[in-house]
């Protein structure tokens, strides 16, 4: 979206001195041995300017996941009743991915130094809780009144979110070669053909515009079947 | 299961007293205004009793997870080929309803303070996490060799746990009135209608024993869907 080009576009390069700063001295040392003074220390700018930019030295792990959830939530609020609900979550939970697909090498880095370090994955799960939170919160808004609705909505931002962080894992494994964009486009495809469209996946009725679908017993008479099949097609 | 009421009749003493001190504090006082020494104090033992038992105060918040998480991990290390996968998962995640279920007002109170606390949030977060790890490792395992094995195996994990905790806080919230295991079936049975049994829930093809499903656009001409159905059902 353009909106997040801008703001990327945007960003102080103070901010980006320190993120640069902090990631060069996390490979260099190890992240617990890097102090907040020490990165302010290297990009040149005093604490303050750091606790501007981040809460805690945490934050400056995870420079875009705000501007991200930001960017989540306004894609989300400008849907239209048009859209397919399950396709408008994976769409939305694509642009996570296009974060990381930005800049490789950095989510690379940060991948490996969030595999070493326990406060950053606890970090990451509280970020990664908000993104399923956010998609959550508009699949309840749209499935409201529908019978499960909270419960579908719940099951299927958690399905959304464990199919792209899949996809995206496996990209990260392998350096950031080859294209995420793909990668993701078939994890969510399979949570789409579990979810999409249908109330129901496995029912056998027409609520779908276009088509019909018929579950019957292996050993149904012929004259049973097709009689559901007319019934279901609406011309018996 | 036997062997967690054995592990439960087994815990200790001391154990208990602790985590009771602990709650009666953290009710009383708040959770952050509520020091080790106090909670050892009320309790009447040492420093060293408490950390032998508990790594950190926010450990005394759950008590029974790591027993959980270990029963879990055993019910899942015994199962057999003939296991349904997804109907597996879904009976483990009963065993964590049944320790919350084992003692409603426990559960409650805890449910109440985590909400209230960022910390036990996020310490409940990273629990979540090490369950739904456990399911997919289980389901990856049961998985291997097949098409997207790893992806199903991971979305299906997740699925199943939000499913779970779905109806887990609807009873919490409901301040544990009610039959959390009813309402947990069936949440549950969603996750297994979407993911069950079929490789792909939505494909027109006679994998199972003794159902067949065709898909038929809705403007298909009946002639052409009969001849589906035959052939679907082995007859033409």
């Amino acid at each position: 979206m353009s909106s997040s080009s801008a703001a990327q576009s945007a960003k102080p390069p103070m901010r980006d001195a320190l993120v640069a700063a902090a990631f060069r001295l996390f490979l260099e040392r190890g992240y617990e041995q890097t102090t907040v003074d020490d990165i302010v220390a290297l990009a040149g700018v005093g604490r303050r300017s750091f606790f501007r930019y981040f809460p805690s030295k945490e934050d400056v792990v995870f420079p875009d996941h705000e501007r991200c959830l930001a960017d989540m939530t306004a894609f989300l609020s400008v849907s239209e009743p048009g859209h397919e609900p399950v396709q408008r979550v994976c769409d939305a939970a694509r642009l996570v991915l296009r974060m990381y697909a930005e800049n490789p090498t950095f989510s690379v880095q940060r991948y490996r130094l969030t595999k070493q370090v326990p406060g950053l994955r606890a970090y990451e799960l509280s970020v990664v809780w908000r993104y399923e939170r956010a998609l959550a919160d508009y699949l309840r808004a749209r499935f409201a009144g529908r019978r499960d609705g909270i419960l579908r909505a719940d099951v299927i931002a958690a399905a959304v979110v464990a199919a792209h962080n899949n996809a995206l894992r496996s990209w990260l494994r392998s350096d950031g070669e080859g294209d995420a964009g793909t990668a993701v486009d078939h994890a969510l495809g399979y949570v789409q053909s579990a979810f999409g469209q249908d109330e129901s996946p496995r029912v056998a009725a027409p609520q779908a515009e276009d088509v019909v679908v018929v579950v019957a017993r292996r050993d149904a008479p012929l004259w049973r079947v097709v009689q559901e099949v007319e019934s279901a097609l609406g011309r018996a």
